[in-house]
């Protein structure tokens, strides 16, 4: 190898497997500063390469993101796929697909965060006022679940967690809901609902 | 009132509940267009105000932001709150909490997005390569679904909604979870399930 010191524009790095160690740097940036934060020229630095040899592999950011999430679904499906593989009954296939999934997010952590927070990443947190404002919220929603729990109406291994679903299922509507469709939000609630309440119930 | 053509700079705007409006019509454009995309110009031509009434009310765009979210979540939890005031026994709470919640969510739809899309707002859609793989997912677990329900080994109204409500507790980590705490996310998703799976079978 040469010892130059000076590298030719957009020359392939010098690394192993260069565009994946871009991508999972990348999505870490991403996920730390925001799309808009975060630099090519970070990534670069992050990599240990330089920009231009960042281009010689993704010609804008916006393909580095679009390939993170691309890659990152893929995987996912592949992952989960493979776990409940021949698995029966159906009780266990339903377990090794929450638990899988839930297992690649935790070893993928910082890719999610960029595809699920969307541009902030991270670094667009809640201001203070925000929080105590959204705690509130949850607590209500957990208070809630404590006293069915405390009154022996439900019954859940952790309140909190209840809460938790409950929340998740009504939040997670602002990324797919459309307004206008045959059934309004209220409806998936209703339905929602049943499912939580039933799967709650003492037996 | 004069008819100069010329109005002072952070003149006080003429129209009824300037600041309400002035947010309503921020939260549209940022959900339409995301944070960066949607200028102060753009709030105020919207309004049909100068952008030195904008700024008369709200000193920087980040303060028009910070203030949907709290107005947003403050009148959410009055209003969860007030609708299930007195209510009990604890099935009709739960139920009437999570029914008032999501038509809150529909009613205040795109402040909601601007909340939980980030700043991305709706522009940041998937690639549609990122679509189709995201539907290939989709359709892999709303296959579990159906597949149990066809074998009556769970019961349920619409396997894709139950199946949309796993995903949205799965999915929903990315904004909460923190790697390194006591539950690691596969204790969550363990949870979740025997939520979930108490709730679906046959009784």
């Amino acid at each position: 190898m040469e010892k130059t010191g000076k590298r030719a524009l957009g020359r392939p790095a010098t690394i192993t497997a260069p565009r994946e160690t871009i991508l999972t740097h990348a999505a870490r940036l991403f996920a730390e500063k925001g799309f808009e934060g975060a630099s090519l020229q970070d990534v670069a630095k992050a990599v240990g390469i330089s920009k231009a040899a960042v281009y010689h592999y993704f010609p804008t950011k916006q393909v580095i993101y679009d390939e993170i999430v691309i890659d990152l679904l893929s995987r996912l499906r592949e992952h989960v796929q493979a776990e409940i593989e021949g698995t029966a009954p159906f009780n266990d296939r339903l377990r090794q697909m929450m638990v899988a999934h839930a297992s690649f997010f935790e070893a993928n952590y910082e890719s999610f965060v960029t595809l699920l927070h969307g541009f902030g990443g991270l670094s667009r947190t809640l201001a203070p006022g925000q929080v105590s404002v959204r705690d509130e919220y949850e607590t209500m929603i957990r208070g809630l679940m404590t006293d069915a729990s405390a009154s022996g109406e439900l019954v859940m291994a952790d309140p909190a967690i209840a809460a938790r679903a409950v929340l998740s299922m009504l939040n997670w509507m602002a990324r797919w809901y459309r307004p206008g469709g045959r059934l309004a939000a209220r409806d998936f609630a209703e339905e929602y609902f049943q499912l939580i309440y039933n799967g709650l119930r003492p037996r």
